[in-house]
């Protein structure tokens, strides 16, 4: 199977799942179920749970989709559309569009795009409780992943608010770093530890699976700066240049495009290295990192 | 120990572990700290961290002050203030007081109240996923409890939701009652269960704490309802008649005053019923039954 039929086989599976953990439209209270939809299916690439379900296959050398690792899967899917969500509200970012579509909150007003994002952060956090392990702590375990991921000391929350109140300062490495390491890189390590825990693997694996995301991580990140000031608004589906407008602090601010591109292939480099005591399972993470790298949106 | 003195010492015994388990405002990115702690430590009754630890003592007949019981109590305070602050939001009920203080997105701007919100949800779930049991499924079973009520399907978003759309629509007693049991029902009944359960309760206690969380849910939602319409703004701390003025639908409105005080009053009565199995440990659940349909405020 090609990296390509590869992805599109787990982003159906995950698709699939996603549909099935989340209540349907016409559950009451609908229009929240509409909103959470919405933004759950607005044609995301499904990074974080394909990158934990491979985590997983490294870890087991088969291709793992039990219930528990798509289970991790979802919940990662679901923080990421809910801090989408927020972000993309008029009091954030102000962004009336997201992957070619109108976000939440221009379709279904302020308070249900308030209310969806709190809502599917509390269905990850549901999903999650709902795995059945022989081990029970082994769930504790993927919730403490996934709630540190998401918080405010060296997670999600606290590197969206470091973003905001850097812009218009000083774009300096340490503070770029910092950022990026909480906002972005947070969750996509957590996305390849939550794969090693679900598949049972033993601290060394989760360690080096640590390490894999953590410079997988930063690589997405370094690329999504280089692709805001290169590409135009239509080919990426946001309104491109934007981080620039707003003096967002990027890696091409801080390093240059040329310096930029030079820091995501190292970066690339070391993820591979990473995964050096895993077998032929961690076949499509040495790949995902270097899709990561050369995509082009 | 009077009442009083009972709830003066467990509101202090909450307030000193909230401040231990919330980052302090040292710590960075500091702002998102000071406006966590701004919404946590403004003057709130903590009424569910207390039936938590009043549950708790119902089933071991001791009192409970063990660590487990603690951060599940406070884990019911960071939900509560996290959906304070959303609700405040001006895309929401627009409240610029709360408890005669001014509320998160007054004092912070609305990007950090939306995100201290999200950051009081992400702290609830990791404080329980610290707790040290014996039997890690404990956990899980709280954070289960906790999540499924904060959430969109008879939890406190859904509540939220319908509450929203049920605004100038006819007010029916099943509307009234569908939005109540979500809204603040939930989280009530959720507060005594994780105390019966933090506490090692077994499934008849558990049930026998389901009904009086109820009941006394509801009597405390009959009450707020009457005291909306009956109190100065000065003296309740939040702008009253606001119920009235947003056209909510409120147990005065579909039943009169009268009616709705009876109605406390049959809850309460209720709730005391409930808890006819446990011996003298359930001695401050039944009184603070009766506190909540007396209190003023």
């Amino acid at each position: 199977m090609t990296l390509k039929e590869f992805l599109i086989e787990r982003q159906r599976q995950v698709d699939a799942a996603l549909d099935r953990l989340t209540p349907p439209e016409i559950e009451h209270p609908a229009t929240i179920h509409r909103a959470m939809r919405h933004s759950l299916f607005a044609g995301g690439k499904r990074i974080r749970p394909i990158l934990c379900m491979s985590a997983a296959t490294a870890v087991t050398g088969v291709q793992e989709d039990s219930d528990a690792v798509i289970h991790a899967a979802c919940s990662l899917e679901m923080i990421h559309t809910y801090s989408l969500i927020h972000d993309d509200l008029p009091a954030l970012d102000n962004d009336d569009f997201r992957r070619g579509k109108p976000t939440c909150h221009k379709v279904y007003g302020e308070a249900m795009a308030i209310l969806a994002g709190d809502a599917l952060f509390t269905l990850a956090i549901q999903t999650l409780t709902t795995i059945q392990f022989a081990e029970p702590g082994r769930v504790v375990s993927l919730i403490r992943e996934l709630s540190f991921a998401s918080g405010t000391v060296d997670g999600m929350i606290g590197g969206q608010v470091t973003d905001i109140e850097g812009e218009r300062q000083h774009p300096t490495a340490e503070l770029l770093d910092s950022i990026h390491r909480a906002k972005t890189g947070a969750l996509l390590r957590a996305s390849v530890r939550m794969g090693g825990i679900a598949a049972g693997g033993d601290a060394q694996q989760i360690e080096a699976l640590s390490n894999y995301g953590e410079h997988v991580g930063l690589a997405f990140q370094i690329v999504d700066d280089i692709l805001d000031v290169e590409e135009s608004s239509e080919a990426l589906g946001k309104t491109a240049g934007k981080d620039a407008a707003q003096g967002k602090i990027t890696f091409p601010a801080v390093y240059g495009l040329e310096r930029s591109r030079e820091m995501a292939s190292e970066q690339c480099r070391l993820a591979h290295e990473s995964l050096s005591s895993f077998g032929e399972g961690a076949q499509r993470l040495h790949e995902i990192a270097d899709l990561i790298v050369q995509r082009k949106s």
